[in-house]
C-alpha cells in the first residue's frame, strides 16, 4: 500500500475512537443446553463463565433439541451450501417449504427469503423505486440502518417523519399528489427505544393518502400474535400491511430474512432485487431449521407468555428500585446512562467483575447522550439471574454517580 | 393495496418476461454422498434424479464428511444461530478463529467475516469513499453486481474501464491527479466469461499512478493457488493486492463471505461498513464449516488438480466436437448459445429429458445475445456423467438447429 493510504484508514479509526465508538467485540462461546449462560474468552486471561443479556435469541430457540436435530438432520440429507444462487442451483426443497410456511404465518399469499434481514429491508426497499416510478418513501426516523440503506439505494424522494409521529407523517403524505405513488416505511417494535409503531393509525393515513406500507417485524415476529406473526397479527392489522419483512436470526434463532406480500409484489422483488439475485441462497439445512423454528413458534404460545413475563419482571424490579429504564410495552429493557463513555465503563465492570454481560449501546446506533446498556431478559432468565443483575447494578450504578429516582427522591 | 399499485408490480414483472428473463426456480435436493445427483421435484410430475452442472459448490465440499461434522458438532457445542450482531453478543470463538485463518490464508494482518460475498463486496467498496474523501473507483465493466452496489452506495466519481483493458485502465489512470485517491477494483476469475484479469499488470499500473488494489477472488479462493489462496497466491502477488475478497458459499461449501487486509484498513471497515455492523453475524456452525473447509483445501491440492483436469477433459470433448464454447484458462466452461429463448428451451430439454441441470445465463447477468449455458464440472463429475453430456448435447444442438464448427467446416 503506498504509505500515503495507510494515514486515511488511520484518521478513519482515530476518528471513530475520538468519538467515543470504537468497539471491542466480546468474544464469547454459547453452551447449547446453558444459555443464557456462556463462556468469555480474554486474551492473556482465563475463560470466565458470563450470563448473556443482550442476545437477540430472544427465546432461546437457538439451543432447542429439536431446532438442532432439525439443521443436523438436513446437514445430513443434502450436505452443508446450497452450492448456488436461488436461480443457479440454489434453490432446495427446504427454501420452498419455508417461503411457504412465512406466507401462511403471516397471511399473504407469497413470501421471499434472502440471506438476513439487513438484506431483506436493503434489497426490497432498494428496487421499489425501479417498480414505481416517481415514487416517495416516507420512512420513520427511527428505521434501522439497513432500511435507511435501502432507500438510499432506491435513490428517490424520500420524506423522514418524526419517530411514530402521526401529525408528521400525515402532513408530510398530504404534500404529495395522491396519484403520486408512496411507500410507508416503519417498524412495529422499535429494538432500540422499545416501543411500537401505531400501526393501525398509520395504515389508516396510507389508505386516506394512497399510500403502500411497509412494516419491519424483525424484533416482533416469533414474539407477538397467536402464533408468532408479530404485532400485525397481534392487533389484527396483517391484511392492512402489504409488504411484512422479518428475520429469522434472532426469535426464530437462526439466520436470514424474508418478505411475505401479495404474489405479484414477491414476484417483481425476486425478479428485480440485486441482493435477492446474485448471492448464494442459504444453506439448506438453515431453512430447515428455521422452517422447524417457525412451526414451533405457532403452536407454543406459553413461550411468549414467559417472554413478556420475565420482561415484566424485569422492569418491576427496575422500577421499584427507581432505576431510568424504559418503561414501554415490549419485551425489550433499555437503561438509560447519557454518557457512552461511562456505559462502556459500566458494561465492562459488569462483566469482568459480576460475569453479567450487557453490551453497551452507543452512537451511532442510537443518538449521542441516549447511551444506554439495553437488556433482552427471555423465558431461560432466572429470578436468580434477576437478583444478581440487580445487587451488581446497585453497586455499579453508585460508583459511577448515577441516580435512581428514590436516590433522587431523597436527596 | 389500493388498486393502482397492483399494475405497476404486474408490470414490472410484465416487462420482465417481455425481456426474455422471467425465471422459474428449479426446485431441487442435493443429497450428501450422491452429488453431483439431486433429486429435481416438479408441480405435478414425478421426482427426477438429475445431473447437477451448474452448482458453484465447485469442489463438492458441501458434502464432505469432516465439513458436515464440523457443521453437526459445532450446533451441538453452540446451538444455531448466533444470536447477534458482531458487536452485540454475536461474536464468537469460531468467528474468531475463522478471521484469522482467512488473514494467513492471504498473507494478510487481519480478516473481517461478512454475512455473504455479496455483503462483503457492498460493504465494503460502499465504505471506501467515507474513509477517503475525493476517492476514485476504477471499475472493470465486467464486474460482479455486487461490487456494482457497493460503488454506487460509495456516490463517489468512478471511471468504469473496459473489461481487462490495461489501455484503457492506464487512460482513465492517467485522468486523475497522483495525489488523489484511488482504487482499481476488479475480479481475479470473471465467472461468466471464464477470463482471468491481468492481476500483476494492474498492479503495476496501481503503482505508478498511486491507486489502491482491491480483487474480488469469489471464483478463485479454494481452487488456485498452492493452498487455495486463489489466483493471488498462485502468481505470487497477493502483497501487491490492497484488499483481497472472497466467499466461503463457492469452493468453500457454507455460506458467509469476507474481506482480507491490512489491520488498519479492516478495523476501518469493521468500525464503519453499516452492511457489517448492523446485521445478526454468520452462525457458530457455519464458520467452524468454513474453518475447516479452508483448513482442508489448504492441504489438499489433489483437489484443485482433479478440478482442473476435470474442466480440461470436458473442455476437452466440446473442443473436439466443435461447439462453440469459451476456451479460456479457468475451471469454468459457458457454451454459447446467444438467444434467451432458445438458451431456455435446450435448458429444459436437457433436464427434462436427459436428466442433465445446466442453467440458462440470460440478461441482466450476461449482455443481451450473449446467453449461454455454463457448466460447471468437478471433481466428481465422472467420465460416463460427461459422456452422457455429450451425447444430450449432440442431440439437443442439431434439434435447435445450432451449429459446432465442424458442422460449419462442412457445409
Ligand atoms: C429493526 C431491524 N431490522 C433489521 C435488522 C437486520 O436483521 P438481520 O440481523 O437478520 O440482518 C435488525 C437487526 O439486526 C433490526 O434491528
Ligand atoms: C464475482 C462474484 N462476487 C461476489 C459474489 C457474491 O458471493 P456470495 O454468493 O457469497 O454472496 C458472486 C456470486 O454469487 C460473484 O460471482
Amino acid at each position: 500500500m503506498a504509505k500515503n493510504y495507510h494515514s486515511y484508514f488511520e484518521n478513519a479509526v482515530a476518528r471513530v475512537r475520538d468519538e467515543g465508538r470504537y468497539r471491542i467485540f466480546r468474544d464469547i462461546r454459547r453452551s447449547k443446553g446453558n444459555f443464557p449462560k456462556a463462556t468469555w474468552f480474554r486474551d492473556g486471561l482465563d475463560e470466565k463463565e458470563i450470563t448473556v443479556w443482550c442476545s437477540n435469541d430472544y427465546l432461546g430457540m437457538g439451543q432447542m433439541e429439536c431446532i438442532v436435530e432439525a439443521v443436523k438432520s438436513a446437514v445430513d440429507r443434502a450436505g452443508t451450501g446450497s452450492g448456488g444462487t436461488r436461480n443457479i442451483s440454489g434453490t432446495t426443497r427446504y427454501h420452498v417449504q419455508l417461503e411457504k410456511e412465512l406466507a401462511t404465518l403471516h397471511k399473504k399469499d407469497a413470501a421471499l427469503v434472502l440471506t438476513s434481514g439487513y438484506v431483506a429491508n436493503e434489497a426490497t426497499l432498494g428496487v421499489m423505486s425501479k417498480i414505481m416510478p416517481g415514487l416517495v418513501i416516507f420512512s420513520d426516523e427511527k428505521n434501522h440502518a439497513s432500511m435507511i440503506s435501502g432507500i438510499q439505494r432506491a435513490r428517490c424522494e424520500k420524506k423522514i417523519f418524526a419517530h411514530n409521529d402521526l401529525a408528521d407523517l400525515e402532513a408530510k403524505l398530504k404534500s404529495v399528489p395522491l396519484e403520486q405513488p408512496k411507500l410507508i416505511a416503519f417498524e412495529s417494535v422499535y429494538s432500540m427505544d422499545a416501543d411500537i409503531a401505531p400501526i393501525e393509525e398509520i395504515c389508516d393515513l396510507a389508505d386516506k393518502y394512497n399510500a403502500l406500507t411497509y412494516i419491519d417485524e424483525v424484533h416482533a415476529v416469533g414474539m407477538y400474535g397467536k402464533q408468532g406473526g408479530g404485532v400485525t397479527e397481534e392487533r389484527g392489522l396483517t391484511d392492512r400491511i402489504d409488504i411484512i419483512q422479518g428475520t429469522l436470526a434472532k426469535a426464530y434463532g437462526m439466520i436470514g430474512g424474508y418478505v411475505a406480500a401479495d404474489s405479484v409484489i414477491i414476484d417483481a422483488i425476486r425478479s428485480m432485487a440485486s441482493g435477492f439475485i446474485f448471492t448464494t441462497s442459504i444453506p439448506p439445512s438453515t431453512a430447515a431449521g428455521a422452517l422447524r423454528s417457525v412451526k414451533v413458534l405457532k403452536m407454543t404460545p406459553e413461550k411468549r407468555t414467559q417472554l413478556h413475563e420475565r420482561a415484566d419482571s424485569l422492569k418491576a424490579r427496575l422500577r421499584e428500585a427507581g432505576y431510568p429504564f424504559v418503561d414501554g410495552p415490549t419485551h425489550i429493557v433499555p437503561l438509560m446512562v447519557g454518557d457512552p463513555v461511562k456505559c462502556q465503563a459500566i458494561s465492562d465492570r459488569l462483566i469482568e467483575d459480576f460475569g453479567i454481560y450487557a453490551q453497551p449501546i452507543n452512537y451511532p446506533t442510537v443518538p449521542r447522550g441516549e447511551e444506554r446498556l439495553r437488556f433482552t431478559p427471555g423465558p431461560l432468565h432466572t429470578d436468580a439471574m434477576m437478583d444478581e443483575l440487580m445487587v451488581a447494578l446497585e453497586i455499579v450504578w453508585e460508583e459511577f454517580g448515577l441516580t435512581t429516582s428514590k436516590v433522587a427522591q431523597a436527596l
